[in-house]
Formats: C-alpha cells, structure tokens, sequence
C-alpha cells in the first residue's frame, strides 16, 4: 500500500480565512489543526471574534497578517474579495445562529464557503443558502467531517456495492454525557450557547450532535430521509431546550430505522455510531473505535475490518496516512474532509472538472439543508405527539 | 464469599411434570437443564407431545414412570391431581398459542404453573389468566428467565438502591438473525410456528423475543410501560407477521426510552441489552457478555463490575456458584431462576410465607400480562401509525 | 443444530463416590455441578471429609446413603469394591498431596479413577501412578477440565486440520489476583494449603494454575513439552512457596513459545489465555469470554467465532447444548469433561472399544504426569539460573 | 479542560533539516506528519535520498529552497551550519546502519539531532554517540516516538506516584505480522533492509520493534534493564536475520518480566503493549487503542481511563489537543514528541533551562543507547542458551 500522506503540496495551498475561532472558542482550533495536517491549506485571514482584541490577538498567534485580521466578517468578506491574493474559501466556525448570515456574506461576495453544522438554525435560511450557492454558482462545503474517517468512507462504498444486500434498517446514535448536569445555567460558554434557542435554533441535541449521526446514517446507506416520528425531551429541569431525542426514521427506498441523541448519558463521553442491517449482512462502525468497520455476512462469522488491513477496500486505502493498527483518529479524519475540500475548491476555481466520486465524499450546502430539515422535522413530530412528518429536502 | 452450589437438596425436590418438550422440541430439554443444575427439582410426569408415540419415547428416555406419560395435558392435570404424590407444579413450554389452555387446566385442578413466555398471544387470555390464578390463589409464573442472571439482578438492586440517581431514559434490544433468510417458507419447524398468527399472536418478533427486552427492562428499573409508539414491519417477503420492531416507550415516571427487535440482523446471534441512563449514572448490560454489568458514575471513569468479583453486590452474591471470571452462562441463569421458582413454589405450598425480596425476582403472571399487554399495544400503536398508546396494564 | 442437550440418561448412570469435596471444600461442589449437568453420572458414595462428622454430615446434605459415607478412603475403597452396585469410579478433590495415595487406594480396589490436578505432588509418584494404572488396565482420568470448553476443542481440531499452517509459536499464561495479600498467613484456607510445600508440592502457582496453561497448550497444540528456562518467585514477603511464574518454552517439532503463571497480578480474576502462531495462521482462546475462539488467516481480517454459530466445526458442535450466544460457562465445559468421561469408563467397563478421538479429549493420567513433570522440570530450571532442562515425559 | 491545541507559533517554528525519507521511504513522511501538526517546526532543508535526483525531486515537493537540498549529509550539516538561518536539528530518518555515522556528523557540526531507533546497529557506536553528544554538549533525541501517547505518560505519572505500589512484573510485547511470508527474499524493500544483517544490525526484530516495548517498559515503570535471558529465533526459513523474540527480563529494584516481539504474528497488524503489575494495582496500555490506560486497584473493579476523561491526570490533559472519545492516534503522539523535542532543543540553543519533566519525557541518546545495549544482551542470551546477561547502560 501507497500511503497518502499527502504532503509536498508546496505552491498550491488553498487561502483561506476564517470567520470564528479566536481565543476561548472551541472548534476552531480543531478546524486549523485539521487543515494544517496535509499541508493543503494556508490561514491567511480571520475574523477571530466578535471581539476585536481577541480577533486581532488571536490573528497575532496564528501569524496572520495584521492587516488581514478583520473586526468584522462583513469587511472581510468585501476586502478579501477584492485582493489579488484573497482567500479562495472561508471557514465558518461561529455559533450556529451566525452560519447563515456569514455564509451569505462571503457567497454574495464570490467566495467560496466551508461552513460548520448545522448549516443554519432555520430551514428558510437553510434554503435561501441553496438557492444562493447555486445562483452564485459558488462551491459550499459544510464540515459534517465524520465522513472523513476512513471507515466510514469504506463503509458507504460496501453499502453501494451491494455488499450488504438490500438495506432493511439503519440505527444510529450519538450520545454524549457533557450536559448530564446543569452546566448551562452555571455559565459554561460552550454549553450556554448550544442550549439557548437564540443562537442554537429549535432543537438543541439535534443541532449539536443529532446532524451528525443523520448526515451519517444517510451518507453510508445513501439513502434520505422520508419521514419523521420523533420524542424530543428535556433531562435537565430547567434547560431551554431538549438535550435527548428518541427518532424512528423512515428512509428512501422502504427503509426503516431509529436514531437516538443524547447529551445526558453518563458513562458516554461522544460516542457516535451507525449499524445497518441489509438482507445478506450488515456493518457497524463506532466512533470511539474508528479504525474498525464490523461486518457480518449472512452466514460467516463476523470479522472487524480494520483501516489499512488486509480487508481495506479503495476508498479506505485513498485517505490511510499510517498502516494498520497505527491509530487515525479524528483529526485525521477531519483532515482527509479538509484535503477532499481543498480539492474540490481549488477544481472549481480553477474551471477543473472534479471526480465526482470525490465530490459526492464532501457534504455540501444541500446536505446541510437536510440536517436542517431533519431537525425541523423532528421538533414538529415531537409536537404532534409522534405523527409522522415528512422530513425530505431537495 | 460462599458460593451458592445450592445442592444438598435430597429429599426436598419439587415434583414437577412438563406439558411440551418431547423429542424435536427445543425449549424444553433447556428448561430441563436448568431444573437440574442445582437439584431442587425432580421431573416425574409429562405429557411430553402431542403425539403420543413420542410423548411416550421422550418420557422413557427421560427415565419418568411410564403410568406418568400423559398422551393429553388434560388427563395429565386430572390424575396428577389426585395423585399422592402428584406434580406439586407444571412446566409449560408448548407453542405460544397452547399457554393459556393448558395452564387453565392445571390451574383448576389446584396445580401451580410455570410457563414460557408468552404467557398467551391474546390480552382477553391473558387477563382470565390473571384472574383465575387470584381466584384459585396459586402461583402463577412465568419463565422470563434473563431476569435469573445475576448481573442483572445486581441491576435491578443497584437502580433501587438510587445509585445512578432518577431513571432518564431506558434502551432495550433483542436483536437477532435466524430468520435473515424466509426459512419459514422452506419449513423450520422452529421458525414455522413462531411466524403463524394461529400460534403465535399478532406479532411473531415481539412475541419471541421482544417480551424479553421488555421485560428485562422493567425488571432491571422498576417501571412499568405506559404509552408506546411503535413501527412494527416484516424484512422478509412473504412471512406471515412480522420480523422487526422499533418502538419508543414511556415508562412510569416520566422515563422515555427505546426498544426494537430484530430477527433478520445478520451479525447479532442472540443479543439482548438494556441500558439505562440516570441522572447521576449509567448501566448498561448484555447477554452476549452475561457476567459483566457497566457502571458509569458520572464524573468517574466507567467500571465494569464482573459477577464474583469485588463490585458485586448481594444480589448477584446470591446467585454465584462459581468465582469472578469462571464464566456462568444462559443456564446457570435459567437454573437461579427455576431454584428461586422451587423455593416460591414449596413454600406456598407448604403455607410458609415466602420472603417478598425473592418473590420479587421471579416473574409471574402479571409479569406474563404485562408482556402480553405490551405486544397488543405495539401492534395497535403499528397499525394508528404510530400513535403513542396505552400499554399498562394491571 | 442439534444440540446435545443429553439428558435422558435413565437407567445408564454411572455410579461414583467422592473423597474429599465436603462441606467448607470449594471444587468438590463444582464437580458436582458438573457431574449433574447431563444426568450421565450419580453420587452414590463419599468419604469427604477427613473429620468424620464433617463427612457424615455433607454425605446426608447430599441424599448419600449413611451406609455408603465413609470416613476413611481406605475403607471406602475396600467396601465398594465389594458390593454388587459399588462405585464404577472415584472422583478424587482432595488437596494435592493426597491425590496419590487416594489414588493408588481406588486403582488397587480395581475401581477407575477421576482425579482433580496436579496429578500428584512428586514426579516419582506419578511415574508409579502411570505403571499402577497400566499394571491395573484401569481407565484413570484427570480433571483438567478446561479442555471441555466447546471452543478449546474446536481450537485443538482447527490446528490438527493445519488450519494455521505449521506452529511457530505458543504463547499461554494464566494470571490471577486472589494472592496479591498475604492472605495464606492471615489463615485463608485454600490459601493456606497452596502456599504450604507440604501439601501442594515444590511449586504453589504451577500446581495450582500453571499446570491448566501448560495442559492447555499441549492440547490444542498437539505438542510435548520439550525443554523449559524458568524464573519462578515470589511477589508476597513471606509468603513459602512461589507465586509468579516466568517461563520460556520449547515445545515438539522446535516449536518456541512463553509461559506465565500469576496469582498476585490486580485485575485479573481468572484469566487463561492461549495463543498460537502458526505459518499461515493465528488461534487465540481466553478463558474469561470462552464461547469465542479468534482466528486469524494471513491475508484476512481476524474473525471471532462464536460457540454455536457459523463457523463452528464438529468438535464445537458435538459440545454444544445451547445455540449460539447463549453463554456457556465454566461448569457447562466441566460437564463436557464428564459427560465424556463417564463415557470412557462407561465403555471400558463394558468391555467396548471407546472412540479414540473421545478418548483423546479427556486428559489422563500420562496427561497428569506431564503436568508434573512441567512442574520440575520449571523448579529446577528455575533454580539453575534459568537454564534449559528437559520437560518431557513418557 | 483547555486543550493544547498549540498553534499559534508563528515565528517561533525550530528550523530542521531531514536526512532520509525522499519518494519511495516510509517512515520520512510520518516523521514530517508529526513536525507538521502543531505548528512548531519548519523543514527548511535536506538530504533526503543517496539517490541526488531522488532528493531533489523529493526536496522540491516539500517546498524546499533547492540551494537547501543536499546530495550528500555530510555536505548539509558543514553547510547548514555556516548559514546565519542554517537548521537548528537535524531529523535522521535513513535506514539503521547510517545512525551513527550521519549524527556524528552532525554533532560535529554543531547541530542538534533527532534520531530514529535503533540509535545504531553496534553497541561502541551507541556508547561513542553517547560520549560525543556529551563532549559536544548538544541536544541529541530519538524518535522512540510510543513515549509521546498521553495515556502512555499517564501511565508513567501513575507509576510513579504509587498508584500501583510497588512493580511486581512487567509484561512488554510488540506483534506484528508483516514478515509472515518471506517477503524479504521477494525484494519488498521495507522489509529487505532490515532482515539484512549489515543494515539492521544482529537482530531485525528486536531492532525495528524490540527496542520499542523495551524503551516504553521502561518509561512506564521508571526501572533500568539488569539483565536479560532470550530465545530468539527465525520463523520463516532462509531469512537472514531472527523474526521473533522471547525474553525474560530482571529489571532494577528487582522487578521480573517478559518481553516478546514478533513480525510473524498472523492476527496482529501492529500490537504494542505493556502491562505492569504492582502491589496494590496493575496498569495496562495497548497501542491498538491507545486513548484507553486499563487501571485495576487491588479490591475495586477495573477501570478504563480515558484519555481527554474524569481519569484524566496532569500528564494526560498536557498533551490533549481534543475532548474524550474524539479519538488521538499515532501522528498525535508522535506531534506531542515533536512539540516537546522542539521546546528542548529551542530552550537549549537560547540557553534557557528546560523543565526537568518535560526532558524526562523525551528519550535521548542514553535512552537511545541503553536500546542498543538491550539488543545486544539478548543475542549475547540467546547465543549462550539462555544465560542470564548483564543488560543496563550508563
């Protein structure tokens, strides 16, 4: 095996710049991380912070040049557009209520848009995004990056190669415990914002981490979506808005499934999964354990596939940096979303065709709409006492 | 610790006859298995099939009197009952549909009964069953015999005792794949019946196994089933009742949870588990790994507590016969439940009173109801589209 | 399937007696268990108990005709071998320094011979125990009872196939906690009879453990100790004999490998494990989740074979009482070990010929003595610096 | 928890220069993977292949100013080191036997060196590395890259605090199957290197992977080898150089162990792991899940710390870039020896002082030589059958 490690990109790195991400956030220090993996990426911009010392000062660390180093994302957007040598993409790791506004600030001004999830915190803003990145013709990526990981991806081809038959069910989770207890109301940033409907939209255990596990469930069995039962609730006395959700899915093609969100399961720190049942086998994949795939045909014994052994399969094979049993994890997997991107970007841009099979790996602004329209079809099942609602876009 | 080897029980058998069981069955050699382990109970009459010659073989292999071999149930109860030393109990593992008939008439001939689940594929039986077994004032129980392991009673104990704080939520499952492919269709004898309404009820997954999980899970919380919404559907082409469930529940007290089943799953044999999230912790157990509980206190690391070892409790110390990591199984389990189901037996009949912890632990005829209650509401939830609907019962 | 549930036994029980295994005793009342699993075998005779009234009393706990309690193995033998139903066999559960005088007593009354392991505590003594048996054309079977789990013998049957091509290495171990404190000093009595030179021999954590690992690599191996370089000491200040056991092996047809013994090594309860490398493929067994048998083929990913599922072979299947996940245990491998044995010596008794691969599953006395001279042969390299010493026998 | 996700370097980045790994090697590129993750060191210049147009082509990929890329080492390290912006360090990632020769020119230089294992192939020139490193009074580092896992140094933190009192055993091992078939005589240039006595040394296998489990027994424990009894040997016939390894081990304070590898392991891509047994508790990491530390106190069950969880010591949280179960792997760890070799060798070239704990985390040309010692001792062993033989250095 050849591995991609993927460096040598010398000349060719994609600019980009980055709305969100200063001093004390989060997510977007993973983001750079992320992107500095493969060397295909370059940060040469940022609107850090709402806050212009902390954006400038957290600009200063990254080594981004003070003058590109913007107190507001509006500005930002308008002057990188016109620079000789502006980014070619923006990243957006604001808190979900900005998502929307960012994203179209930087499409309107002809720049290409890597956005986190969810991609807004309402579906009317989610569909304006579409209908705008088509009419921009503009590339927009959303960071659903658990389709980076090596398995996930090999998982998805074994689905489309028939490996498991026909598909039956998918279940899928992710269950966390950071919320197990009241520290929103004590003023923990990051659980203060994800728990407030201004900023988090109507939904917040969907929004967080319940995307997730549904851009998942959909992207391995690419299957969508049809219809929604849906039991959202709230564990915390107190809380604004719900951190469990209890789903069953309808699917395309007479699937069926559940789908389960939790942030309030002790004993689970971030524990994501997706098991799929099909007439001749199944698959499980974990993210706690990411380099294994579990597979079991009808009939054999089942065997653990494991990244960059004897059972990788292609799509495995083009995103393995290390043999097998040397651990990638989700930094890696988040690069191989980052390298996928900046390919896909740096295509378009340059008026290249793109393999498909490569664009189809990277979810964009229309797979963004679905979690939307997978949360907002929750919320309205839940409130309907469980009815099926309709839950497809596009 | 003292292992509870449990013989040295000569002279204080309880006799029993077995309605069911003969050669080709496969329950019934279970059961007696598990009578036998710990040598509380003595088999002494059956009327072992239906069909008379191998209700007679199967009764000389199995060393019973041949004047004990009963070619009918009815005349099995009638002369039992007149017998000085008569049956003192029953042991039913017929199909499902011949539960409530044949445990009527060893109720009315003042014989107690232990019956396989289902206790009887309609509610109306069911609830007759109840009655009668008030009127009659005998003991009634049912094998949902998962509740024998210890580590599962260690469950229960550990919920009661408040150690992972309020119950928030509750995932059952009992997910296996020997009806992946429509061996019904080609004449399994095993699989034949289960899939025939006429013999199994309204839902053949449920039935054989979904009862399990729910039963397993009330037993291990302390809660009762109150509204479910379930979406009930056949994988395979042609079966003549269903093969998968996935429903949500409403437990009392305002606990939320899942619960599917699954017999078309390739990769799961036979894997039942129940987890179940609380405010101050988690448990999480599974019949594939039967001697380990997980415990998660939130803000510890998770443990997991290994039957003999030193996070065993009283419960589980009651039912060890072997040390931590000398592996008992299925019927060591089943054997706890059929010893604690001999000492509830001997003493009613005796007329002491029997201690109300253990009584606890072993499932009767409510419990049975229960069950039978729970498939009724999952199938009328399943055909109102879901549509939360009530499923207390008693 | 057709699982060898094996009862119906009625009428062909082999009858045995028990020295040792009274109250208080720990492995006589597993033996028991397993000896009543099938209903192949029934006690009918004990002394044991060297305290008469110990003896008498667990004689009447056990339903044990008073007349046929002894309270001298002697008078046992003698007696039995007199009467018209006497004993068809002696299960020996004694502490280790008596195995070889109980022994001798029973083959000299003409009565065959279950003994618990090590076979005796000098070398010398099972040499003469191997001539007496033979002298005697006695059936003399020895409990080294792991070798009854369903997936060691499929593991054994695997490697004869030369499904793992030609053995390289064998890697085996057998790793407990319960003396990590002095609790021999403080009184512990299975404590303080193994750590006592003159009851359990030159070696505690051999005798009492090593010799399962050891035993338990030869068979499914297929191979003969050849030489052992040793480092046996002792982990607790104080404590008489060794506890730890650091091995290196060379086994038949230059076969290398390690073996490690432990009885102080914190979390792990019980843990036995055997390994083998060969040149095309790897087995591995653990006593701790024995319904499972990893397999590794060169060039495909490792798969888990379960007891009871798709990859079972006949030597699983002929073991197997339960489908697939539904756990088998400790005392279900202990009632392999029986049921075979009460076969054995059912046969030679009657004067037909046994099956030769039945024969060859159940260790015997040369089997015994291997164990002992394992035993020596690691004392002496041991106390030569580790150099290789000649671990063959017979 | 702050994570150190530890960007934000600019301007601060060591320039180094690689010797080895142009287009074709492995283990260059991982190397330039680890460097490149946080942000903290530039390669600026190289002699990347014997091969000029191999190291040129090579060099222009990695954005290296062609008038940096060097044909010959010797030729780099007097250049280099008459530049006012020459490299700080040089990385040496060619095949065993130039270690020594290419680091001595470098030392003379006056460069800084980090080093891959095995320090070198003969034990003087691992002692005169040791001595000129000291003369030279310069930072030389070696890539036993394990040390860099966060649960690994937990593990170490833990040990030396008592955690698990005083060490009883230490079981190391490294597994790998990748020599199973003589792919060596089929030229696969990996493995053609180093089964070849005058590139890898007198071992291959303990070498290329020994030396790992035994460095990383050490860092663990904080113990020094005293001496070493082994039985190496060669699986797969014809191979010039032994595949496998069985060791037994004494280590200072009088701690024993086992420490094995192998390359012809069916089942085990890559599977490092030290287990350490104590007095009160026991500690065991495996490099297949690396994020996981297993952690029994003596009386309490066993946990599972997780990296980034509620276990989570100092040394941990010091090298968590993300949150628990969002899974760390190799390159990370190799980042975090990266990060940390950067400090030292910044602090040491400022003349600063470097905190003693984090230079106890970094193996140096002693760890490297005391490598090189234990490689030695074990052949020296294994040639006189087993004989105990001295094994500590410096």
């Amino acid at each position: 095996m050849v591995y991609a490690t993927a460096d040598g990109a010398a000349g060719r790195r994609l600019r980009v710049g980055m709305v969100g991400g200063g001093r004390g956030a989060f997510i977007g220090a993973v983001h750079r991380l992320a992107m500095r993996l493969d060397d295909q990426i370059e940060l040469v911009a940022g609107a850090l912070s709402s806050d212009p010392s902390n954006a400038a000062a957290s600009a200063a660390e990254l080594g981004i040049d003070p003058a590109r180093s913007y107190a507001d994302y509006r500005m930002m957007a308008e002057t990188e557009a016109t620079r000789e040598d502006g980014i070619e993409a923006v990243v957006i790791v604001t808190p979900n209520h900005l998502h929307a506004p960012v994203s179209t600030a930087f499409l309107e001004a002809g720049i290409d848009v890597i956005c986190d999830k969810p991609l807004s915190t309402t579906l009317s803003e989610a569909e304006a995004l579409v209908a705008l990145t088509a009419e921009r013709r503009r590339r927009f990526l959303v960071t659903l990056n658990n389709t980076g990981y090596a398995m996930v991806r090999q998982a998805r081809e074994m689905v489309a190669a028939g490996e498991i038959g026909d598909i039956v069910a998918i279940h899928a989770a992710y269950i966390q415990d950071w919320l197990t207890l009241p520290i929103d109301a004590d003023g923990q940033k990051q659980a203060e914002w994800r728990t407030d409907p201004a900023r988090a939209g109507e939904s917040a255990v969907l929004a967080d981490i319940g995307v997730h596990a549904f851009n998942l469930a959909a992207f391995i069995s690419g299957r969508t979506a049809e219809a929604i039962s849906a039991d959202l609730f709230t564990a915390v006395p107190g809380r604004r808005l719900d951190d469990n959700a209890h789903l069953l899915m309808r699917w395309s093609g007479g699937v069926r499934g559940t789908l389960t969100a939790s942030q309030t399961s002790p004993g689970h720190y971030n524990d994501l999964s997706v098991r799929i049942h099909g007439s001749k086998g199944s698959l499980e994949w974990r993210g706690t354990a990411p380099e294994e795939l579990r597979h079991a045909r009808y009939g054999e014994e089942a065997r653990t596939i494991i990244r960059g052994g004897f059972g990788a399969t292609d799509a495995a094979k083009r995103v393995s940096r290390m043999p097998a049993a040397h651990p990638e994890g989700y930094i890696e997997a988040f690069g191989n979303y980052y390298r996928d991107a900046a390919t896909i970007i740096r295509a378009h841009r340059a008026g290249t065709p793109v393999d498909p099979a490569i664009a189809a790996l990277v979810p964009d602004v229309v797979d963004g709409a679905r979690g939307v329209k997978f949360v907002a079809a929750a919320v309205a099942s839940s409130k309907a006492g469980g009815a099926w609602t309709p839950a497809s876009f596009g």
